[in-house]
This record gives structure tokens, sequence and C-alpha cells, in this order.
């Protein structure tokens, strides 16, 4: 049995998706990151980064959301291809959102949505380097259906942040192929049921205001907490 | 025949000293990122985010320098275990420096060494969180000579940022470990020679101004190129 350690977040929703998309049984266990959850010493042995996602597969741990999508794709043979030519495309698109869309869209949530105050060099590298990774991800799909080959991890991956643009202030127009990807994996049903794990994520109306608030609550600006 | 297209970054450093460990030859193509060779249409085919390190093995490309690591680490059968469990602790340290080390200590340098002003929050914040994943390596370090198991592409991935620590500013002192680990690994014959390909990067002296006006030169900030 595999032990998902998740909240409502875009890096909990690439093991949160994956898992319901392989249509394999999990144990959800909620973490709050408002009550630091993911920093006591048990969740510490399981990820000594204290960050979700994580999972425990019979006692084997993995952190790192990406990490946990390779891993659940090799042990269910499921979203990734096994040739070593495909293997490594969905492969480069994950790295692709790991080390480019993930970390830039973030910061520009923190700088266009967190931060104590207006800092517009900020907000606007942020804001323009994602919209530079979008452009890079449309350059893919205004010819090919998915990132890389079939529907694959890489996908889940990128849907998870860029289905996100508008709390990061970061618009999709002029982006067909990138439009078009982001409704046909939207009306899948195990990105439906993903979605929801462990709640929704409220990014309007009176919820807004409460995810910015836990997000600013464990916001790192160098004068405390984390 | 492998053909690496690379910078003296880190990330062009990952890709090196990985091809320098496993001993394979490889034909190696300098990229000046100043001249922007990176965002040609010759380059865009090979890597479409515009970006080194990048390789071609026998007309197959891999970007993002994780893939390639991963991709050169299965081809020859070096510097990750094969078994499920060793193999994804390996995947999982490399995800750790590819969305944590990486894009956080990128940032750092950003705002402690290039940006046109200086804006105290966000350098105290990616210095904070640099250091702070700095301890979660040394909870690691502490105990084990490597980060996941033996030697291996996670060592080369976090070594090669964490080891030009001074230059975004952030401290290894009082991590044991980290200093350990870094003293070692850059003892390793291969990885004196992965660090002056295509040439050495000069952090200190004249050279360094060198250095951080080709950083400033493709800056992200979000009023004009890239």
């Amino acid at each position: 049995m595999i032990d998902l350690y998740t909240s409502a977040t875009p890096n909990g929703w690439k093991a949160s998706i994956t898992l319901e998309e392989m249509g394999v049984p999990y144990k959800l266990h909620a973490i709050s990151l408002s009550k630091q959850d993911q920093k006591t010493p048990e969740f510490l042995k399981i990820n000594p980064n204290g960050r979700i996602p994580a999972i425990v597969d019979d006692g084997f741990a993995v952190f790192e959301s990406g990490a946990i999508m390779i891993y659940l794709a090799e042990k269910f043979g499921k979203l990734m291809p096994s040739d070593v030519k495909g293997r490594s495309q969905v492969i480069q698109w994950l790295m692709f959102q790991m080390g480019g869309i993930g970390p830039m869209q973030g910061q520009a949530n923190v700088f266009y949505r967190y931060a104590p105050e207006k800092i517009p060099f900020a907000i606007n590298r942020y804001q323009t380097e994602t919209r530079r990774l979008y452009t890079v991800l449309e350059s893919r799909l205004k010819d090919n259906e998915y990132l890389a080959g079939d529907y694959s991890i890489a996908d889940i991956a990128n849907w998870s942040w860029v289905s996100l643009h508008e709390w990061a202030g970061v618009e999709v127009e002029g982006l067909p192929g990138v439009q078009r990807w982001l409704k046909a994996i939207a009306e899948r049903p195990a990105v439906k049921r993903g979605i929801v794990v462990p709640e929704p994520l409220v990014l309007s109306g009176g919820g807004a205001d409460d995810t910015k608030k836990m997000a600013q609550s464990i916001l790192v600006t160098g004068d405390k907490k984390d």
C-alpha cells in the first residue's frame, strides 16, 4: 500500500493526479502547511527537506514530486514509455517543469501575490520568464497533442502548474496549443479526482484570502521561520 | 559519438563532469551565452528552451541537465544503481538539486550579484532558502559519505552548485559534512577536468567582472530580451 502525504498545491497535484491516473489504491495523509505538519520530526524522516508531497511505499520513502512520478511510472509501467528515447523525452519535459515552470511560476506567485512589498523588478522578472517558458511549451504543443508522445507524467507535471497561470498573473493568450492541452487534460476524470486531494485548492472568492494567508505564513523572507 | 553543447556554468558542469567521470569520448561545442548562441534557430532545434547544456547522441537530442545525467547514467550503466530503491534515491537527490538548490541559489546569484537594484527582501529570501537547503544536505552528509549510496549523478548535480556558494553569498560554515563532501569531490580528477569545459569559470579577480557582465547581459528583467 502506498501512503501519500500531501496538501492542495501544484506539487501535491503532481503526485495525487499520477496516483489517480494509475488507478492504484493509496492511503491519504493530509498535511497542514499552516500548522507546519511538514516540519515535524516524523515527517522529516520521510522527507528531510520538509516539503510535500512525499510517498511511502511499503516502508520505502520517496520525496520530491518529480522523483515520485518517475518511481510510480516505473513501478506500475504507466504514463512513461519504456524505450530509451521515449522515456528520455518524458524525463526531459518533466525536468523542464522541475527546474523551470515550477520554480519560476512559484516565484511569480511569491512576488505577485504574497510578498509584503510590491517589487516591480521581481514581479516582472518572474512573470516574463514564466510566460517565456509557456511559449516553449507552445512550440511543442502547437504540433503535438502532448509534450512527449502519449499523455505522460510530463504532461501532468506541467499541467499542474500551468493550469494555475492566473494566480501567478501570467496569461496563456496567443498560445492556442497550450490552451487546447490545458482544457483536454482538465477534462480527464482522474485529473478531476486528483485536484481535490486532499481538498480543493481555492483561488477565488473568500477562499483565495485563506490560501494567500497560508502561503504568506510559510513564506521564506530571510528574517525568521523556515 | 556524443556532441556536448555547453558553457562555463554550474548546469554546464553537471553534463561535462558526468561525461568526464564516465570516460566516454565527446565532441565539445562551446556556446557563447553573451553572443546568444543558445537562441539560434539551429540550437533551438536541439533545445527548444534555448538553454545549455544539451547533448546530441547519434542524432537524438537531450536537453535539461538533469535529464542528460539520467540518460548518460542509464546508457553507460554508471553513477546510478540499477536496483529500484537505490536508483530512486539518486533521482530524489537529483530532483532536490533541480527544483531546489539550482533555482534558489540561482536566484540568490541574481539578486546578490546581477540585479540592477539591491532588493534586501529578495537577497535575504534566496540566501536564506539556499542555506536552508544546504542544511538538508548536511542532514544526509553528516552520516553518509555521499548523498545516495555510492558517488552518483546526485552528488555531481548538487556539488556543481554548492561548490560555488561564495558567489551566491551563502556560507557553508557549521556544515562539516557538506565541507568534507565539497572537498572530496573537488579532488576527483574527472571533476577537475569537467569544470574547465569549455573553459574555466572565473569568479575572482578581474575575470569576475566579465562573468558578472555576461550574466547581466542575459538577465530576465521583464522589460526586454530573452
